[in-house]
């Protein structure tokens, strides 16, 4: 039976926080694991230059993701984390593709929509602050994906667009050129339940929420404490499910923990002691990843042997497939 | 003294023609053979593919390209012949710059306002039949100069843009992160005088007015014979200006002979030895070039290894310089 192959991809464009971890590094790392799949996780760098000029910010962001995701158990071994600008065939796919693929088609993606919009109301030109690359990103994520001949791709409901769009570019492909590219399937993740930020609302880097995966022990206490409740009495009774200390808790407690940590709510528990209950419980939980991404962090050359390791294993199958798609457009593969 | 490095690049998207050696391909020729000068040229294989979406006919294209500069004189020693998607830093570049270019910049660039103009007269979608290879070749082209690190591109005066963009997108590149790229400069080609087609219009290939360069003798003459005359007698002076026998023939015979037929267009001279004087002139210039160019398409391997040897050549400086470029932007170069 072939191994079906997965890819999803992260974008370097902030420190990975636990809204990341819980809603995507988690079942992916759980999906990596199956039997019959076959993982390919990249960095998404060249998406991230997209919005980061900043040379210090982009190396940080890259080796903070790539740490995270070998600190939190990624095997190397047998799934294959890269790095996006290490595989060259990806852009010149994306070239390629770009000459099967309407302009109308960008025209309707999401991120151009919304930048559009945003014009609209400050009643400037639709293209004010829009640069190229947020334009064309669709299609160079549809050759993200139709490169390593994904089958499955993981995405929340709002990036079902993306594989859409890959596939509609792929069937435009296929349609001149013969049936050389796979059509990916879109693998839509169960919605995990809310991850809320420090003020309810869902932890997002863009509301200024998040609490960052790997913070020493004395920080991670002091962000948890900091998360604002109501003035109820310590002993009165409380709502766990509108706490959202206790939703952050249910992501990482057993089902005996949470029922406790429940009855003690119902029964009367101060924040105090809930907040100290889900600091205890995280930091354990973080102890030992904690440790292992420190010290990826001061020992960047295993980052790198991790990530050029991956890009050798790829690029010969990425550079055979390009090299079927130059026989069939009638360039000359060298 | 550094050589200044020249950059001209040609779309395999038809046979050459008279008009292309003309206009383009001889002054190139003269120009590599000039002392501080270092010439690159290429064949534009992914711009093609934005309209030529035929196997065959993109071979042939390729070939046909490649045969008739070498045909015709370029030296692959000292002028290097390459096939654009031989280099797959050019598109790595090309998605690096989209990063950073407007897409306002490209809603003004020639072709993709062409487009719109007929879509507006036709009454239809504005990017109704626009793939995003045409809107988003002005930034290959960038790439394709920048790359390369060219001086100079001689253009004719229609695409000056070109180079204008190029230069717009190295000048944002450059203020973000650093004097990295050369700014490139137009260089002007003197207007050669018009190559008219068999009807007169300049020779294009969009009026199927051309007459491919290396026909074989016979169809050379049956091509020109065609060429439509008026009914002035064979005696009656004729207006050697408003004739484009004579005006091919300027193209190819020396200053005497030029001389010479204006005199006998003046003193009366029949259509058919006008005609006969031009084939003659013409036949005799492109004997040697077209033995040699039916040897480079019967011998293709001889193609095949100049080309590959430009791009062993070529690339190691275009991975340096983005190298260059990704370290600036905090990449990781591999």
């Amino acid at each position: 039976m072939t191994k079906k192959i997965c890819l999803t991809g992260i974008k370097p464009t902030g420190t990975p926080h636990l809204g990341n971890y819980i809603g995507m590094i988690r079942p992916a790392l759980e999906l990596a694991e199956k039997e019959n799949h076959e993982a390919y996780y990249f960095i998404a760098d060249y998406h991230a230059i997209i919005t980061v000029h900043d040379k210090k910010k982009l190396e940080g962001f890259i080796h903070e993701v790539a740490a995270s995701w070998l600190a939190l158990g990624l095997n190397p071994s047998t799934t294959t984390l890269y790095l996006q600008s290490h595989i060259p065939e990806i852009t010149e796919l994306a070239w390629i593709l770009s000459c099967v693929t309407p302009k109308g088609l960008l025209n309707r993606a999401h991120a151009y929509k919304a930048a559009l919009d945003i014009n609209e109301t400050e009643k400037r030109d639709p293209d004010y602050g829009v640069n190229l690359g947020l334009y064309n990103y669709p299609v160079l994520m549809a050759s993200d994906i139709l490169f390593i001949k994904a089958h499955y791709v993981p995405v929340g409901s709002d990036q079902i667009q993306h594989i859409e769009i890959a596939r509609d570019i792929a069937k435009s492909f296929n349609h001149k050129f013969g049936n050389i590219l796979r059509l990916p399937e879109a693998m839509i993740q169960e919605k995990t339940k809310l991850v809320p930020g420090t003020d309810g609302r869902k932890m997002s880097k863009s509301y200024g929420n998040i609490i960052p995966l790997f913070l020493s022990e004395k920080k991670l206490r002091k962000e948890i404490m900091k998360i604002p409740t109501d003035s109820l009495a310590p002993s009165a009774p409380k709502n766990p499910d509108s706490s959202f200390i206790f939703q952050l808790f249910e992501h990482f407690g057993s089902e005996s923990e949470v029922n406790d940590l429940r009855a003690a709510y119902e029964a009367g528990i101060s924040w105090g002691d809930a907040k100290q209950q889900l600091f205890e419980k995280l930091n354990s939980a973080l102890a030992k990843p904690r440790e292992k991404y420190e010290d990826f962090l001061a020992n960047p050359f295993k980052i790198k042997e991790v990530l050029e390791e991956s890009a050798l294993r790829i690029r010969p199958k990425a550079k055979a497939l390009l090299n079927e798609i130059k026989e069939a457009l009638g360039l000359q593969p060298f």
